[in-house]
């Protein structure tokens, strides 16, 4: 055990990759990314960040708990717009420094702090050499 | 227009946010973060990063580049292996620091180095308070 946290050390590659020991791989920042999709439809929802904290009262709450980096806090996601993420399945990728939470959101539904459904409004679209976005 | 890559800096939140200029907020690392799916079932394949190079390259040819960070280098995703990504679509999130990715996977339709097709294939379980992983 780390002293900073409660999850394991990671170990070699294989134990990694091919173990069934969670040992999510924190960044120099102490953040994991996170990927949040809606269990649902399959859409993506919003790309995020949890430290070790945030992680281990996902796993304790089955609610969505995230790190902040814009306001520096411990986040729960929810708890102020009523847009509580119920984690309905959690997954983490081969070399455990990504993690996928399907999620079903509860009050209007909504996830992006703009009011939309999802952070991903917009698409590139390349016109005549040149990159834009265009809403969808 | 930076002098270090060919995006022009992020303006004010609203143009952020509402606007359809291309303003992509790359980290203190110069990397942002990219989520890929599979165009056809919507399935997370991976996660990755892009560093101002790769995603210009990405927008020019129509195939996923990256940043590895391991390797870092440029990485054009599927040139050894076959597994090239041909970019369906591309979105961009609310602050512009993360990109949505959807592809059609060439060669054996793979994408993780492991050798399976998503790199998302382990799930966190609980049993007992206890925090472990199972495969799918």
């Amino acid at each position: 055990m780390c002293t900073c946290h409660p999850f394991p050390a990671p170990g070699a590659k294989a134990d990694l990759e091919e173990g069934t020991v969670l040992t999510p791989r924190f960044g120099a920042d102490g953040l994991i990314t996170v990927v949040t999709t809606d269990s649902d439809t399959g859409d993506l929802l919003m790309v995020a960040h949890m430290n070790a904290e945030a992680f281990a009262k996902t796993i304790e709450t089955g609610e969505a708990w995230y790190w902040s980096r814009s306001r520096s806090e411990l986040w729960h996601k929810g708890a102020t717009s009523g847009q509580i993420q119920t984690v309905v399945e959690m997954r983490i990728d081969c070399d455990q420094d990504a993690l996928w939470l399907k999620v079903k959101v509860a009050g209007d539904g909504g996830c992006c702090h703009t009011g939309r459904r999802s952070c991903f409004y917009r698409k590139v679209e390349t016109s005549e050499g040149k990159a834009g976005l265009a809403f969808v």
